[in-house]
């Protein structure tokens, strides 16, 4: 039996344990987003350093980012030989809004083919099906290759501590490729590598009418309302098509060729995928770009989260004091995330009537990103998957931002590979988020070829 | 001493005593909107009942409403003599937002001239200040007129239901005039007569898009976001001069007359008082008419609260499944409150787009009214405020609802006079509610002298 059928036999007989102990991994409430659960983020980093020290990887450390912890480690045993970064991140979105939860988020239950909680497919569960690959090929024997790993704890606030933590380790986390499993599949039977990224703009968005909350009755019809000012500019970021008005945004998009308009036609991504997907009554958006092209290749403004005066049962009869709205964009090349902040605030220069005090405040900000696809780290993916699955993985650009693709490129040299077994009906960000077992079962398996395809 | 000088005496002699029971009566946090505080109504009610009785008033009673109760109680002992309905609510507004209360809103704080907490002003003070009048009147001998009370717990709430429990109960509250104390004084200094009052038409609409939250960048695009769209159609409810945009909302709007022009032109409103008042960077609303006739004269439409997506702390990068607005109209002659629900469906119907399903729910609704101003009760109301301030009262048409003032007249034929100690500045339904002490005094002379006037 050659090597890489030895470690997925052993990946095989494994498997129940794989999920136990992803089962344990996901109890540990790493909601990054929130200050109050700091010591749960730090609780599940020091499970994956101890976990990294369990199946034999040294060097295992926390290392301080000034904000959640970055876990490092490595095993370099083959000078002259490729060396993998293996990316992951052991932060989760909130579970907000909870009561749609049908399980408890953090306590998994298995239901037919699929493990249900917060984080199984958005990544804990992919992270563990790398570390799970990592596992079977040191037991069987010689690690073919040299790994390092960095994990960190702050991508779902936009990994917001990295832009100054990688430039000073920027030594340490060279490697020749960085396998990253967080981007996922077109379908279960669909392999996929993701080349393009959109980057990321987060704000907040506050307007400020009269001192306090005045009673509507007195002072209705002659106070600008904030709820009403509020919803007035977020009505006005987009035109009738969906295009985002916002002054310049599109200055420096890149246009979609016709070569990657054929291309996504290739994806089985249809009007009615979408549809099927989300359960939204009917699809929304720039008519001049197919759904796939409008969330791959286009940039968009999203309201995430709407907040004013009275929001509890029954009635309050009051004219808001103030009004606030989180609004975010995916960025596209060759926009820069730095001048979208600019952007919003002309637009609220522009568009704010004197009857309105307003702010913006940046949250965060991340790069998008396109992988160069001529390199070996993808040859030996795009052949691991081959021999899983049988055919050639599907190429795609996503909508998603993961700000570290970019960061790795510019700040060490580093392209990804950005695979990965989470679905689109696997719920992330979501209530109910679930992960497909035997999909995660295949990327283990794909995994382990990927480390004997790269030696 | 005359009769009234020995009343009002007896009344100065005990300032104090009445401001502590105020103040215990403040403690019972009777906020008719919290379900979870049904308890705590009834103890106000309870709370209001006991003192009745301790302070002489007869068949002292609470009356089920199906809702909060109303508290009923008499004292008839003049045949022939008129018959006064002195009513008054004893529920409050809640108290969000607290971190804005610098005291405990339920436990009453006094600085200067004022006292804090919530329903000092509206109108738990407003309403001990008529039964402290009566109290002393009943001290000092014989009662010069017959007396009822009707004092419910649901005013904050639309009085929802009192249009089915007045009829029912029409000849218990039928009387010659009633005494409403919940309507207010322009200023200290200058004793207010409200003839005039807007209706209410309270409403959630509710939009929804994807089955359930989705991901931002998966998703963003391509599905009409539903915080986006309900900015859309709240921006759309107004047009650029603030006139509101439903199908036929003005079609039964009576016209100001230029004799209400010339009449608020006497008040001593003004757009400087407004923004005082306020603290708004400007006012705003329909150009052609004051801030008074905005407020007095014509309907308005505000947007009460919103609620969509993400609201805590931090990112969340969804496209939130949907999103509401509280909104609510204050109508004028001689719109119907039942007809404003009819024109926001249209309005719906109209504008929502087919990515959109949406709802309407109506939480309550209540008459507008305007006072016959040509009676016995008003005349000797116009009376009293002259011999305690010294000068007229003024006559003002006013923003806000009391759902009772409609019902009485049309379901008992009983006309009120609409007066009361609470100021522009008293932060009713807002956080430091409070309410001016001398002038809480002065009313409660004004309803002495009202008492002996009506005989």
């Amino acid at each position: 039996m050659s090597d890489v059928n030895k470690a997925i036999e052993y990946a095989h007989e494994n498997h129940e344990r794989f999920l136990t102990e992803l089962s344990e991994f996901i109890k540990i409430e790493s909601i990054s987003a929130d200050d109050t659960q700091k010591d749960k983020v730090t609780e599940a980093a020091k499970w994956v350093a101890a976990h990294l020290r369990k199946i034999g990887i040294e060097n295992v450390k926390l290392m301080d980012t000034g904000g959640h912890p970055i876990v490092y480690g490595d095993y370099i045993k083959k000078p002259g030989a490729p060396t993998i970064l293996i990316y992951g991140h052991y932060d989760v979105q909130p579970v907000d809004p909870i009561e749609l939860w049908e399980t408890p988020p953090f306590e998994t239950s298995v239901k037919g083919d699929y493990i249900f909680g917060r984080g199984t497919s958005d990544m804990k569960g992919q992270m563990m099906a790398t570390i799970n690959a990592v596992e079977a090929v040191l037991k069987i024997g010689e690690f073919p290759i040299n790994l390092k790993f960095l994990l960190e704890g702050e991508e779902e606030i936009g990994s917001k501590n990295l832009p100054a933590f990688l430039p000073a380790n920027a030594d340490l986390f060279k490697a020749d490729f960085c396998l990253n499993p967080d981007a996922g599949m077109i379908s279960p039977s669909e392999p996929t590598i993701t080349f393009g990224l959109r980057g990321l703009a987060y704000f907040e968005v506050h307007v400020y009418g009269p001192a306090q909350d005045l009673h509507s009755g007195m002072y209705g019809g002659t106070v600008h309302n904030p709820a009403q000012a509020l919803a007035e500019l977020i009505a006005g970021m987009h035109d009738a098509n969906g295009t985002v008005t916002l002054p310049g945004f599109y200055d420096s998009v890149r246009a979609v060729t016709e070569k990657e308009r054929e291309e996504t036609e290739k994806l089985p991504t249809t009007p009615e995928s979408y549809l099927q997907q989300t359960g939204a009554p009917a699809l929304w958006g720039e008519k001049e770009y197919t759904p796939a092209l409008r969330t791959g290749a286009r940039p968009t403004l999203d309201v995430n989260g709407l907040l004013s005066g009275w929001t509890g049962a029954g009635t309050k009869t009051i004219l808001p004091a103030k009004a606030m709205a989180k609004i975010s964009c995916r960025l596209v090349p060759d926009q820069d995330p730095s001048e979208i902040y600019n952007q919003l605030v002309k637009y609220m220069e522009i568009n704010v009537p004197e009857t309105i005090n307003w702010e913006v405040k940046e949250l965060n900000k991340s790069p998008w990103s396109i992988t160069n696809l001529d390199t070996n780290g993808i040859r030996a993916l795009h052949k691991a998957m081959e021999s899983v699955w049988g055919c050639a993985p599907l190429y795609r650009r996503e909508g998603g931002s993961i700000g570290v693709v970019a960061m790795l490129q510019n700040i060490c040299g580093v392209e990804s590979g950005l695979v990965g077994g989470s679905l689109p009906e696997d719920n992330i960000h979501s209530p109910n988020e679930r992960m497909h077992i035997p999909t995660w079962h295949k990327n283990i398996d794909a995994f382990i070829h990927f480390f004997f395809n790269m030696k």
